[in-house]
């Protein structure tokens, strides 16, 4: 396999949470939401052009990341995007969503965010329970 | 089957285009963007409630139809998302964006996009060429 770098933007404005042969899980550091990043370690834009398997994988692994906001922070709504019209690497994003959040019905791209960030604590703890929410990585 | 009933708003804002047993394919009536709407006829707000059988199936459909807006309109990038905000009611946009549109690199959702609509004779000739595109409906 060959070596696969994440965008600069990317690597800029999220934690990498965790890294398995095929995926990085990226949370962004604004705590203002609980915004997931998952990014195939391929060189593609779009994920219809991930081979099938991978197509798998990466619905399974949203699916898993969605339950996981869900069960962690009871979110009213969860909002999965593959967009990339500015970053065009690859990445989806998984973002909870409540009825009194700041930016709430609008979506989250574009948008000014109010920022808060993680603790050390809790980015510590995070990938352990996300590993075991994930089951696979 | 109990019967299934299009949002209003969706069926206010765009035009339909096919309807299977399991999906409507809508079409945006504002022609600025190709942009297709996807509504599984059941009962759900969120894509990762579906069956296992229908998210296999909708991720199917959203891969032809994204591939379809590439071929007919040489896209430079497609937005595939589920957000359900405003509408809750589970609907899935896959939007044909370019570099040059209207609201490039920002997402369409909340933005104003010039209107233009579609003519009669377009409005009867998609359903055809999706439907051969699509092969499964």
């Amino acid at each position: 396999m060959t070596e696969f770098t994440l965008d600069p933007r990317l690597a800029n404005d999220t934690h990498e949470l965790l890294s398995c042969d095929d995926f990085f899980v990226l949370l962004n550091k604004n705590k203002s939401l609980p915004w997931f990043i998952v990014v195939p370690k391929v060189a593609a834009t779009e994920w219809f052009d991930l081979s099938q398997e991978l197509q798998s994988q990466l619905a399974n692994l949203l699916r898993k990341l969605a339950l996981f906001l869900q069960q962690e922070h009871q979110c009213d709504k969860i909002n999965t995007a593959s967009i990339g019209n500015v970053v065009s690497q690859l990445h989806v994003h998984v973002v909870g969503r409540f009825h009194h959040d700041p930016l709430w019905p609008d979506v989250v791209w574009g948008q000014e965010l109010p920022f808060s960030g993680y603790s050390e604590n809790e980015l510590s703890e995070l990938p352990q329970k996300l590993r075991q929410a994930l089951e696979v990585l």
